[in-house]
């Protein structure tokens, strides 16, 4: 068998310098896998909003794939470690709710406690010494069951509903909210800091300037400026709170 | 044959969460090519610099690579979407000018026009869906023929001249032009912000803290301080004006 | 034999438009090389913290590792280029003391002087043309004998003891002094800024918002601030004094 993908969705700083010691603690123990980037610069200390757009963004990935998720604020204390298997994919981190919105929305769902410990345990950098070896031996296909055991259920879990808050902003200024399209009323108008925001299908619809709300590439309704920030224009901010109104 | 290598041009933003996802869809199409990012800080909504830069850069990459070229405001509009084959490199993006540069200036150009979709196309994320599919495929010398149809010309086109602008501003601060070294007289004064700046061949040889302009590692003149920031020291942008004077 | 890893550690900025072309120069000649980014936005003219922290952070990379260092200021002057093979790690770069402390704490050492260059060196790049190309063939095995020089010490030194300094602050704002836990006494009171900072083992041992020193995950002392960032609550900077106190 190939190695798996694995993902890493981090808030230890793109331009840090931790992630390349995770990646070298990957590569000794699954030099095939590809490792991917896909977040680094999460907000440091919000983990329920890094939850709900860690199951929007999972569907970009190939089934199988192994994402290590480490938002962490409380490395060191006496917070568990879990590897989540969600409708074939693998998620390891922290027990503090990062994986809990993909483990909830999931149809099937293994939870297991990460009861191995390596004999060099820093206490605040889990991520390169706990985490990553337990991904890389998943996605090689290595790791000792002993490693692992059953958990009935996560320690903490923010639940499968929607979050009506801005849970991502992006580097052009677009402001995700944690509300899925799917369920999204295709002509309401999106009401965020005292605005109403109507629909467009694409940013060009709008003139430039001009707010709009739409179906982003990740599933999430989200709101933009044409060719502008929408987090400036706006003043939005993670958190925030956003609403459907007439 | 070994899969060419990929390079990654985007306004996507390094610290963002974009380039992960493409770099899954590059990953499930041609696992065997190296992808390198060259940038993803480009400024979103200027095509005409990032075309005039991607021309200089070209070079520091090896012949067969291919470009994955995205600087797209109009994404989601009409404009067009084309794979140039410009001197045995490949340079796929949208038909908005970013690659005509390259185009205008090579030697021996093939122009097609992108006419496969695929299913899932999102409104605001080509890179990820159509770009990536069909750079990945060139790379790994698995196109489909018909995903593809001949193109007299490109749509937009900056065309091969010089540019007299400030087209980049590094992390360090020099500033680099769109005027190429080739036709740089050595001995001139450049005008930018209403300064006469002379040339140096290396930082070194002016005082720490003054500027010069000198030839840059990818063949640009460059406006630099010697242990300091030209943008800052003289207040330079992106788009500014440069010319040659006495 | 497999490639060696090649660790890129340099100021040439994760967002900027350096990284990638030392990719492409790597690949052409160690196309098997896993290449790791540890870091890129080291602090531009400062040599002395970066050669205290290389030396910390080297332990988390595989005996037989390349790293390509460059912090290099002096770059197209007539600075020296090494390599430093120290208890078999190897250390590419300009002969600035970007890696002697390395060299000064290593059991086993052997410098030699790069008498190679390219045909086509650049004045501003040498991290491309020439560091990228050697460092690629240590990490092959393909250097060819005749571009290396025995020599018998490095031109500049900072020598082998803790530097009572920041020497680097990361993105969460914890500030990274130059003193090696190893000597640190457990229970003592660290000052900077003309405040007394007492010892924590983890963040959580600590009220939220309040300072403390611990061993951080490189062995060095660092100072943090519990869900904060100890640079703003603290104000401190790379380059400030730190020192025991009772």
């Amino acid at each position: 068998m190939a190695a798996r993908e694995i993902v890493l969705y981090t808030d230890f700083g793109s331009a840090d310098i931790y992630v390349g010691q995770v990646k070298s603690a990957l590569h000794r123990i699954a030099p095939q896998a590809a490792v991917i980037d896909l977040a680094h610069d999460l907000p440091p200390f919000n983990v329920r909003t890094a939850a709900h757009l860690l199951d929007a963004l999972k569907n970009s990935f190939t089934e199988e794939s192994v994402f290590l998720c480490v938002v962490d604020p409380g490395v060191g204390t006496e917070r568990g470690a879990v590897v989540l298997e969600a409708d074939r994919r693998y998620f390891v981190g922290p027990d503090n709710g990062l994986v809990s919105v993909v483990a909830a929305r999931a149809a099937a769902t293994r939870i297991s406690s990460i009861v191995w410990r390596p004999r060099d345990l820093s206490e605040s950098f889990h991520g390169r010494d706990l985490f990553a070896p337990v991904a890389a031996h998943i996605a090689a296909g290595t790791l000792p069951p002993d490693h692992l055991m059953p958990l009935p259920e996560l320690a903490t879990s923010f639940g499968a509903d929607d979050l009506g808050e801005i849970i991502y902003v992006d580097h052009y200024g677009n402001a995700c909210t944690g509300i899925r399209v799917s369920g999204a009323p295709r002509d309401a108008m999106l009401a965020a800091r005292g605005q109403r925001i109507a629909s467009a299908r694409v940013f060009g619809e709008v003139a430039a300037g001009a707010p709009l709300w739409h179906r982003n590439s990740h599933g999430l309704v989200e709101i933009a400026v044409n060719r502008g920030s929408a987090a400036q224009v706006l003043g939005l901010c993670v958190g925030d709170p956003v609403r459907w109104t007439d």
